[in-house]
């Protein structure tokens, strides 16, 4: 960790922070400049408080330049992580395609979809039984019966089951779940991601719409800190001032927490947009920005389509995606 | 609620669109333009989807005009809500302030700030006792004993206390707090948003960093549609392209607040800023732009106390400033 | 337009409000419902001030539902436009791709990278003569004799040029350049914007870092009203709260403004990121998204060689690129 | 400058990064740590290309440890600075109010405003004479008949005169203007800073909407080190995801550069809120903030009065305010 005092600091002052720095076990070289000096900090600076550091009216900026997280970081595991979900493989050069209805509906509704999706060739199968819904009058989800719905259409198809849990008290409910969705708005929820980093079975764990990349990761670390390492991320897209799409897909995301982390990392081009007709295009740009996986609604709802809608996509559109898809993937992992 | 089609729509699609909201039990007033078609919808418009609407492809926009907050809405309720805690009031005229460390430490430590900020004139005591860290290695609060703790400094000083939760868990914990926080990153955790609705107690609920006032209110919302009506809001910044302050206090939002809900609204200058020597003045801008109250964090820790640090302010630091915010109040409510 | 009124509104002040849009020569349809009243504006809207309506304290809000923008406007111009350069097309199914070095520095230096971007399939050049720098005690490009340089390195090559241009004065020094530039930080510098409006030459018009589409459109049309329609869109990332690279890549842009406009749009995703490792995935991600177009930054400079750095590409990463672009543009263009 | 390499660097690469800084005159400490190497570079760091360095491969982050601002900077100059326009003076302790209307429109009505705002105690007249609108269709001020208007104005009150001017051009026609306004989309119109830095009269330099605080700063760099020291800094709102607001005022920023410069920061409420009765909460809280003015719009059109409409305020609402911000002034000036 690096300090750099403000300039014209008293040495008093300057040396009082010195000596409380090493009393917390820390060596602290001092290097003095013309207009600044700069304190290097050497021992285990993750227990340092850097805002506080940061606020001291003596001190000009800090910076850390060990990452606080540990388990997630690339550095400490090279090798890419790969996540197994039954016989289904993510991540290390293998690319999943997650796809299914925004809500479980009814049992004709999920399994009809299942069976499109899977003819599409999709990996496994999403599909929301607890709905996280900005207002308590809108349709929170089936709950339990969407889950159980989901185990028949997993029972006809053969596709794993992805699917999101808000609370703890749920957790128990999701025993036939094979990947727990964390969704947006709790990848801050710490009681949750520490009651799932106690299970045994695989985490998608999606970005918050205003969180960083190293808040991701710390958010994983929470996660495998408790002792479950299989987890994947997903880009979802971010809060930004514009406002024409429902949030601004991040694709340069992908390319940086490859660098960062060795965990897998899909996109989720249907909530990022939130617009069905420009599903596709972004389909195939996270595609060729090299992610590791999409995760795509998809409908067979008659309104939809009928006039194309929502951000769900039709079971044929989904087909053909699925083409392109497969095509631009092989462009640019061939050598 | 507003429906604009787009330019050169065919009659046809147009029709189906108008059977399929009459189906819904919508009156549809159809106008017809040069370039083109607005539909007017009457009824229980608070169950349509807008965005699934919004995203058909023979739709240009879609426009709400009935808000769908409607327990926390001015348009139902003109008068100032009062929220009640003990013998404090906040709202409509009642300007309160909630002091105290950022996290509870010990004894001492709780006992002495409670007393000194009771001295300088605070109406409630604040203090972490579980705490909300983005990194899993980093101290997470004395939890249960941090309670423990802060119920002792009530019982010394008469103030009510004010402690945030982060889960359904552990809110039997919380019998003996007066006022519960939510965070701002559980904003949008529904689950526990759905189970502080069902307490008898004061709900401070924190805006969430990238949410909008509208958001914030459906989180009231949330609580209010539980049965629990004594919502108090906080503004506490948001996240933007800034970062020379830790976010972006967002004052125009009490103003903008004040129209919308009845609801009490105060501001939290030392969250938004993160920066001590930035509260003072954030303190006295938020008391002049007509908010119901401050939560400003005090300590008396050494460390702090020699180098002016952190986000927190020293009791004397806050008892000069009180006197300043008083007189501020004192002109903006004077006929 | 339409205007909604707040709740409870006195019908002495809603009429005072029509009377009002009536004396400006709009008829006003008023329609009553039981908690707002909707009023529809038919007539010449384009001049009333949609801002100073929705300020008005009986007002709720406003929305426009005819575009601003009309020469760049899809609606009223459903093909889409070619933009030509000499022999070389832009838009309508016609991909182009500019690249070269950020500055021009050497006689040397440009048309060794104009030679090398040729032979790699590059269809124009571009080279900054004029740089906008952040500090003014940066270098500021070679100004005159770098026009003059890349003059040469076209006169060697025979590509088009394509370079930015700052300020009206400057103008007549770009008679021999093919694409004048207009930069990001000039989005909005409509005395620029008009100036250049009056040329018979082709603008590449870049997105402003907090820009919206419609203002990015607005900016266009600031150009095509004074008679110059030979405009090329670029999308060069945006600022949001992230900072892990220098802007975020907005892609969906792309796909949204296909809709709203029919002038072409090219992709920078050398600025976007400001990280070389990071323009292949970006470049081919834009591809794939389907945008007309990519300009990238190349250069031969040893230093960079040596460490495979800054936003630029060495030729031989931009060769491969360009194969793996192709062929992603075959497979999103095939029926 | 410190540069931290990432892990695992090979020498060789490392020596190469060493010798080419030392290349360009800079000494180079290494300090070697167990998991990175961070390089700490002495001398004149001004002129080295921070991006290039941070976009190697080699290099995990950069850090400038001074600031590439210096003539606007605190560091070197630690006296408020204090701009005077004719008799009045800005900063160190002087507060100003500008006010008037948004767009001059005639003789009457510009002369009417400046005895008002003058008898409610402002210092200074603002008017629109070249508009900067975001639609080629709209209104663009009344121009070089605008500035004549003003001079009338000007004349009759003795108010100095405050007004934007978009062009290098147009600048002979400003030589009566007492304080030129550049506006924020020209905050970084770099030809139109240089030509202003020439002059000898004062700049009003407004902070771009999504400009941080720094670029704002290096704007002011351009002015100075053109000769022009006389700079007002004005903060106007910045562009985030909320959009209740048109814009999101940022206040802390004032007293965050009130540390990073001398020169003097006023604030202007009107154009940041874009509604007129959010302006006095926010003039209040800007002065309470600690600015050292403000810049307010008021006009007398009946439209107006009659609808407490837009982001103007009546004069005798204005009236009513300038008091409560003597008020509040006086309370935060005090000793």
């Amino acid at each position: 960790m690096i300090v750099v005092l403000k300039h014209n600091v008293q040495k008093e002052k300057r040396d009082q922070l010195v000596d409380w720095l090493q009393d917390q076990g820390l060596t602290v070289h001092v290097s003095q400049g013309d207009y600044q000096t700069v304190l290097g900090l050497v021992g285990d600076t993750s227990r340092v408080d850097m805002a506080l550091i940061e606020s001291l009216n003596i001190v000009d900026s800090v910076k850390r330049i060990t990452d606080p997280f540990k388990k997630s970081n690339r550095k400490f595991h090279p090798d890419d992580t790969i996540v197994e979900v039954g016989d289904v493989k993510v991540g290390k050069g293998n690319f999943v395609v997650i796809a299914g209805p925004c809500s479980v509906e009814t049992e004709e509704q999920i399994v009809t979809v299942a069976k499109a999706v899977k003819a599409a060739g999709a990996d496994m199968l999403r599909g929301g039984a607890f709905k996280p819904r900005t207002s308590p009058y809108d349709f929170q989800g089936l709950r339990a019966e969407g889950l159980r719905l989901l185990e028949i259409a997993k029972a006809e198809t053969g596709l794993p089951l992805v699917t999101e849990c808000m609370g703890v008290d749920d957790l128990p409910l999701f025993e036939n779940v094979d990947v727990i969705q964390i969704g947006a708005r709790n990848m801050q929820n710490y009681e949750l991601l520490k009651a799932v980093g106690k299970l045994d079975k695989p985490i998608l764990l999606k970005r918050g719409l205003a969180n960083t990349l190293k808040e991701l990761l710390m958010s994983a670390e929470y996660i495998m800190a408790g002792g479950n390492e299989k987890v994947i991320l997903c880009e979802r897209g971010i809060r930004t001032f514009d406002d024409y799409t429902r949030n601004t897909l991040d694709l340069a995301a992908v390319s940086m927490l490859r660098e960062l982390t060795h965990l897998p990392i899909i996109v989720d081009p249907s909530h990022a947009t939130g617009i069905a007709r420009l599903v596709p295009p972004m389909a195939m740009a996270a595609t060729a920005s090299g992610c590791d996986g999409l995760i795509i609604e998809v409908h067979n709802d008659p309104m939809h389509a009928l006039c194309d809608g929502a951000q769900s996509l039709r079971p044929d559109e989904f087909d053909k995606l699925m083409g392109r898809v497969k095509r631009i993937r092989d462009i640019i992992t061939e050598e």
